[in-house]
This record gives structure tokens, sequence and C-alpha cells, in this order.
């Protein structure tokens, strides 16, 4: 491709359309099902129940510390499939470009696009461009759906959790939202946090030899732990009490937080799973996670009680407070 | 929902945004495996090969004649998976709003994908929903994903196609093209054209008996006519030749191409397929097309040739020209 930056024709039905294609796509994703380019991808028939999920990506900026829009997109993903109790087989990839993106940065980020899911072993398997006018879009936007392969085993269900259950989280917390605002606020404190995006699959592979005690899974991104905590308990004859000491914080989060008067507990992660299990799995469960790079942070951080609907902190100064969700939106396009 | 006009916090991770979902995403579509909003759906097991396919809609006006981006956004789908040879079953729906959005405008449009749904025999399945701020999209983008059962007996490749088999029309060209041009441009023919938007799984599924003799199909969406018919004999030995008169043309499209000085053959119908078989059964085809109200203007429109990478137009007063395929984009966001 000789052009610079990308035009409304490369989202056409012409010439450049079949260039961007030809140039960008087919050499990265080219060698599966999409050789051919037939309107869809033919997958083998697979005999497991499958998960089948989709999210859109409008992270602004493009690039930020840790990451960029294109393995972000692939990670949200392929956490949403492995959340669920699924192995991650085949993504599509639907990309709404702005005119005037710079043609090198979206090769950076397919290039990133490309890795991340050679790193989740899935399958690129079909896809889509659009192009809309400058001021129409914001760069570009891009939704990934996804199909994954029921693991046996899980039988995932917050109607499952119990009082006495124990609250896991298997990393520091809120590292994507905090490195997406500094970058975003230009805030440069020592030690800055950098994006935990990542693919979670592996931690949820490595705990199917107790998947049976395994009530619940969330990967707790948009609303953060908070969000996810809550939505356990909502409309449920139980609460959780989460100790705040326990929940591990990175210091270049912590910093950011301090600094906006931000509660870690709001902001977004890209890596993490929050898992609710028998009390008497957790220790098997953490030292499961520990084996793995992306576990070694894991974390008990609270325990389910009877007491209906209620999320409450137990601060390190010996006090409670409740953790709330928030009404609107506190972060936009963080993801 | 309350609100007149989507906020910023609709798409948060907040109780805006559970608010949305629980009024109007779950009504809607939460009989299926969305009930009790996990990340992800689960699907059974299906005993055959899937296909798989993706598209984004970025059309504009929201609402046109014949249809909204809605329906469109099902359609669409619903398409790239038949004309591929499978039973559409399963799809995704991820929605990308701008702040400022009329909620009452949002509703029809999710009438309008769960009537189109419904139509098919689609299950939405999952789901996302994204706000971005004023200015940084425009109005809606939807992006669908959808998973079908490969239908026994159809092999459709290019490579499949020979000198001598027959080009088949399922209806008249281009009516969604001259459908979203004529209500931009607010032009007012007397019987004004209105997309020919619609499901096409229909016409796929009455030629299964006669599946073996097709070669190739495919929806001329983007590019139109022209674009498909060159993309069958791009860096292939043959060629097609295209009769002008045979042709199908409603009578508000060509007085649009007439009043815009618009090739008909560029314009994208959203509820047509193109199809090459044998000639020995092309009849057949026909015949079994008729007998549905969505094939009644089906026709036979040319012959594949040895002429390598050409396709001509044989044209009404008894010349030849070629049909090419535009450089760049004739028509943004048209879909």
């Amino acid at each position: 491709m000789q052009d610079s930056v990308i035009q409304l024709g490369h989202g056409g039905g012409g010439r450049l359309a079949r260039e961007l294609i030809r140039d960008e796509i087919l050499p990265r994703f080219g060698n599966g099902p999409l050789s051919g380019l037939p309107d869809g991808a033919t997958l083998p028939a697979i005999p497991a129940e499958l998960v089948f999920t989709t999210d859109s990506f409008v992270v602004r900026p493009l690039e930020f510390p840790g990451g960029n829009i294109g393995c972000l997109s692939v990670h949200g993903t392929v956490n949403d499939l492995a959340v669920c109790g699924a192995a991650p087989r085949w993504l599509s990839l639907g990309l709404i470009i702005e005119e005037g993106l710079p043609v090198a940065l979206l090769r950076r980020i397919l290039d990133s696009v490309r890795a991340a899911a050679d790193q989740c072993g899935v399958t690129v398997a079909t896809g889509d461009t659009k192009v809309v006018g400058r001021g129409q879009a914001d760069g570009l936007f891009i939704n990934t759906a996804g199909i994954g392969e029921k693991l046996p085993g899980f039988d995932l269900a917050p109607e499952r959790v119990e009082a006495g259950d124990a609250v896991l989280v298997s990393g520091p917390v809120g590292d994507h939202g905090a490195a997406v605002l500094a970058s975003r606020e230009t805030i440069a404190v020592a030690a800055g946090p950098s994006s935990d995006t990542a693919p979670v699959h592996r931690l949820v592979g490595a705990i199917q030899p107790v998947a049976a005690q395994v009530r619940f899974m969330r990967d707790p991104t948009r609303g953060g732990l908070a969000a996810v905590l809550n939505e356990i308990v909502e409309d449920r004859p139980v609460g959780i009490a989460v100790s705040e000491g326990a929940v591990p914080l990175s210091a270049g989060t912590g910093a950011v937080c301090e600094l906006l008067g931000l509660d870690p507990l709001h902001l977004p992660s890209e890596g993490r799973v929050v898992l609710v299990c028998a009390a008497t799995r957790a220790d098997e469960i953490l030292r499961r996670w520990r084996g793995l790079p992306e576990g070694a942070g894991a974390r008990r951080i609270g325990t389910v009680t009877s007491a209906p609907g209620r999320v409450v902190l137990e601060t390190v100064v010996g006090g409670t407070r409740l953790v709330d969700v928030p009404r609107g939106e506190l972060l936009p396009r963080i993801c």
C-alpha cells in the first residue's frame, strides 16, 4: 500500500479496498479460513457446547502504556470466553476506521492483533473493514466476536454462590484503567502504571481440576472490581466482605488513584479474573494460579456473607464502607 | 428508561448501563442464551461444519426507505452466511452509540433487529454496547457476527466456474444503494426506490436439491454487481458476458441512476444473490427462486466466457463495454 493515511476508498468495494486487504490483512491473517476471501470462514465441526461472545473497543488513546487497541480487542474477547469456562478458538475482527488514520499506526495495531491471537492460540477467521469520513468516528473502533469450546467440569452461575465462599482475584486490580487515564492526562508518576491487558485463558485452564468447586468467574473490566462484586450479590440473599488490605494494587496505579482522587475498585483491569469458590478450595486455586506468571499476584480478598445485596469494604484503618456502583460513566472510552 | 437521549453513562459499568440493558435489550433479546447476562452465550453443540462471518454497518442515514440500520445489520450477516451455503443460526450484536442519540430512534432500530432476526430464524445470542462522546461517532454503528450451520451439498468456489456456465441474479439490482442515496440527497422521484434489504437464506435453501451444480454465490453489496462479477474472473482463465437488457432494474432505481449519473451495476443490493451454475441447471434454479416472493424477479443475466479476466456488458443498443471496478469509494457509508 502506497498511501500514508487511510482514505474513504479503502472501505469501499473498489480497488483501494482490495489493496488494503491484499497488503495489510491477508499477510497477517490469511493463512487460516480467510484465504480465498469468501464472505465467511468455514470452521470444522466442534463436538462440544460452544460459547459465543462479542465486544467493541473504543479506547482512547489507541496506544497506551502496556498495549494498544489491537491486543486489547483480542484479550477482551478471549477473556470473556475464558471466564465462561471455555477454551477460546476463533475470532472475528471488524474495523471501523476514520479517514486519515495513519497507515503506520494501523499496521502496528494489526501486528498487535496478530501477536495477541498467536499468544492466545486463537485464529482470526473472518473480518470486515469500513471507513467513515473525518469527524464521523475517532481514529479506529474495533469489534471482535469470539467462539470458544466449553471446557468440561465448570458450572458457573451467581446462584451457586453461598455464604462462606472465598473471593479471589488473580492479580493487582485497576492497572488498565490507571494506565489509560495516566496517558490521556499525561500524568507522569514514578513507575507509572502499565495496562495489565493480557489473556486469562491459562488461568482458567490451570484450575480445571477443581472446576466443580468454582461457582463464578468474571474479568473485572468496565466498572472494575466494584461492579463485579455488586453483580454477584444483586437481588441475591448473600453479600461480600472485602478486606481492603488484601486487594492487590500496583504502586503506579495507587499513585494515579491518589493524584486523581479515584477509587481503584472502580478502575478496569483487562487481564485479571475475579473468582468465587468453595472456601476449602481457595488455597489450591491460589497455588495453581501462582504457578503461572500471570497469576503471581493472586490473592484471596474476601468472603461471601449472609448480608443480602451488600458489598462491604473493611478498611485498613479498621472501619467499613459500602462498595457501590457509580450511576453514570466515570471513565468514558477506557476500553 | 427515563432519559430521552443516550448519555455517556449508558455505556459505562454503572447503573445507567444496567438500566439500558434491563429496559431495552433484555425485553427484546433476553429469552435466549442472553438471560442471566453472562459475558458470553452458551450454544448447543452443532454436529456440522460451521460458517463464521462478521460485518460492521455505518449506513447514513440510520433510517431509509425500506429499512434501517437495525434490520440491515441482521440481513447483511445472515446473507453472508447464506451465500456460503450455510443455514444462519446465531448472531452477536455490538452497538457503538454516539452520545445524544434519541432513545426513541434506538428503540425503533432495536425493534427492527428483533423482527429481522425472527424473520430469519436466528437468535441474537450475545451483545455489547459502547457509548462515545458527541462528535466521536455518527449516531450509531452496529457490528454483527454470525454463526451458521453448513448445508450439505454445496461446494462453492470461484475455481469451479467454467466457460459456458450461466450467471443468474435473484432480483432487481441496486435498490439499496439507490434508496439510501435518494434519501440522503432528498431526491424525490415518482415511485422512488426502496431498499431491497431482506434475507436470502430461503433462496439458498430452495436450491439445495441442485446444490452440486452451483459453483458460486455472493450477495452483491459494496461495489454492486460489477464488483462481484469482477471478483469471479479476477486472475482466472474465464470472463463473463452480461446482457444489459437482461439485468433486472426497478423503475425507481433506474430514475435515480439517470438523475445522478450513476451506473446501477455499481450500486449495492442487500437482498439479492448472484449465482453461477452449470448452464443445464439454470432454468431449474430460476423456477425454484421464482416460487418464492423474494425470487419473483430472478433472471439469467449472462454467460461465463473464455476471455480471461474480462467482464463485458452487451448493451441494449448492440455495443459492448468493459464492466470495471471503481478505484475508490463512490458511495461512502452506503451500508
